[in-house]
């Protein structure tokens, strides 16, 4: 394992959960977003979407079983949002 | 470059940008998740800070200047939160 990073407390793992809307969800924020992009002539933007970001910090090495549980059922909602895991990868 | 993944319209590039609070600034959302998460047992999450994940699909080669603008000034308010932007990697 590589050592700790500056700011980083020693046995802890960072895991981030990115939860997004499901492709056939519509999403008012992110068209509001693009629609304000456009009228300030940022163009080549074709679509937006907004989602969460959340970064957990976890005792040890993290149970990946129970992380994905969490993820799925606690910060997402399975019928109209899809989860994103990201454990650490060393 | 790789031939385009199924589903991805070909001269688009898809960018994430993560938008966080800065560390300095109280998160109660994730604070509530993180008091949640205790209460059904999960004892080994230690923090939670909740973000905004956002994907954009962008005409042809991204313009890393202009995204990066678009990333901090208009995703982002600068005063309280920080900005991580994700190119394409191919």
């Amino acid at each position: 394992m590589l050592p700790a990073a500056p700011g980083t407390l020693v046995g802890v793992s960072r895991v981030v959960v990115d939860v997004v809307l499901k492709p056939e969800i519509s999403d008012p924020q992110g068209q509001a977003v693009l629609g304000a992009l456009g009228r300030l002539g940022h163009d080549s933007v074709r679509s937006v979407r907004q989602g969460k970001h959340f970064v957990l910090e976890v005792d040890g090495t993290p149970d990946e079983a129970e992380l994905k549980q969490i993820a799925e059922t606690l910060l997402a909602n399975p019928v109209i949002e899809d989860v994103e895991l990201h454990l650490p990868t060393d």
